[in-house]
């Protein structure tokens, strides 16, 4: 682990660490924003999962939830949205490839060889941090667009390792959407049984021995919300079956990082009570 | 007037147009936050400039402001740093040209065509602002870095313009130290006695008929602080003519956007008392 930036930021510190992963093949970069209360003793993770094109970097300059994390006392964990470096297959266009992981673990060549995203997030990247930082084993997790859907399929799969789930602007059915199928065909191959697993809506409707609530976030004038996200899928799957969720249509508001950094805030409060509880 | 951004924000838009400025004879983009308060009415307005290689994006983006002006029912309005467009004179580096106006006249050529950043500041943005946006006559002036400088420089040149002015991390000395005589030297010429007029330390050692109070946050981990910032030069200065400063140094900080983050909430309830006063 190789410490790259380091930020004082509302009384503790933004950081971006360097590390290998031994799941992905290739060195990662991570953004940890470390609370002030992180000097006196472990504190809880909540970790973020950005969109397509993103890095770490995107999260920890705009949202502005170092502040929420400062007051709650939240280590926030902000990992890339791909495999990166020279050896990692990549592809033309923003939305496979380098940018474009979907939180997957690939099966179809070249990805195969080190997209396996799905399994960092879950496995690799909680181990690293908890073993680094002043972190105990609360965890929450949320993330934005693909994010969004990568964080609701990770919690709806290990719902005992997270205490809450959260998204903003989530692609709830990417079997269903262009930007999912896309990649998933990519990904996984043409056989969509091997999909399922990573659909939020399809895991709603599934049968889980255990439910975490979700909450979702969403702008009612989001330019992708009719074509790629569509959350009414995700919300009538779950009531259909008594998966509690709440979404919350915010008029206006867009699929910007503007809309982030205004419903941010809530949702930190949201996962500081789920984690201190 | 071309409004070329729209974003719900905090109950609020933040938004981004365009112009053509006839002072600085290019188009010209600016951000504007306009709170959620000013649907009902006018409103104080806020004016941010930004340093050295900015554009009107990286406040709005990076700042996290926008939470508090909505707060405080505060118009926030961020011009660019520099005319632009491909008739304006530019130079290699960061620190000249393009993203570097200095928020001077430029008196030297080729320079003189186009770069006037200080009436631009001063005379036609305002009148633009409260022209376009229900904005009420109450100003207030604030920036970063080389923007801090540009607001401590139009405050005590214009101080019945403006009911308060603060400054994040500013070049108070410019006349002193690298970055400043370089950019004077290629803007205003040779002679020293031309570049007082741009000095915020010259100009608190100069006679003033009326002083607004000067509030100013500096990290003390700041890269820049020994070589180009120098915030001791003025606060010298001030104090040696009954100038109220107020220098606030926060250990640990360092020049980042992480530091105006975690300060502009205090700026804002500063200058929104000054504004409603």
């Amino acid at each position: 682990m190789m410490r790259i930036e380091h930020h004082v930021c509302f009384g503790g510190a933004q950081e971006v660490w360097q590390h290998h992963s031994d799941v992905l093949g290739c060195d990662m970069r991570i953004g940890v924003y470390l609370p002030p209360q992180a000097k006196d003793g472990p504190c809880p993770v909540l970790y973020w999962l950005s969109g397509l094109t993103c890095t770490e970097q995107n999260f920890i300059t705009k949202a502005g939830a170092q502040r929420y994390a400062a007051e709650h006392g939240i280590i926030l964990v902000t990992p890339d949205t791909s495999p990166r470096g020279d050896d990692v297959a990549d592809a033309e266009g923003y939305d496979i490839g380098k940018g474009a992981g979907f939180y997957v673990n690939a099966t179809e060549a070249p990805w195969s060889a080190h997209y396996r995203m799905y399994d960092y997030v879950v496995d690799e990247l909680p181990a690293l941090i908890e073993a680094s930082f002043p972190a105990n084993d609360a965890r929450a997790i949320s993330g934005h667009s693909m994010g969004g859907h990568g964080a609701l399929v990770i919690a709806l799969r290990n719902p005992t390792r997270y205490r809450s789930v959260s998204a903003f602007s989530p692609i709830v059915a990417p079997s269903q959407v262009p930007w999912g199928e896309k990649a998933f065909t990519t990904y996984l191959g043409a056989d969509r049984d091997a999909w399922a697993l990573y659909d939020a809506t399809a895991l709603v409707s599934s049968e889980l021995n255990e439910r975490l609530p979700l909450l979702i976030e969403q702008g009612r004038d989001d330019e992708f919300l009719a074509n790629q996200l569509k959350p009414e899928l995700l919300q009538l799957a779950a009531e259909a079956q008594g998966q509690p969720i709440t979404l919350n249509l915010r008029p206006g508001y867009d699929h910007s990082y503007y809309f982030i950094a205004s419903f941010i805030g809530e949702h930190i409060v949201y996962h500081a009570r789920a984690m201190k509880a």
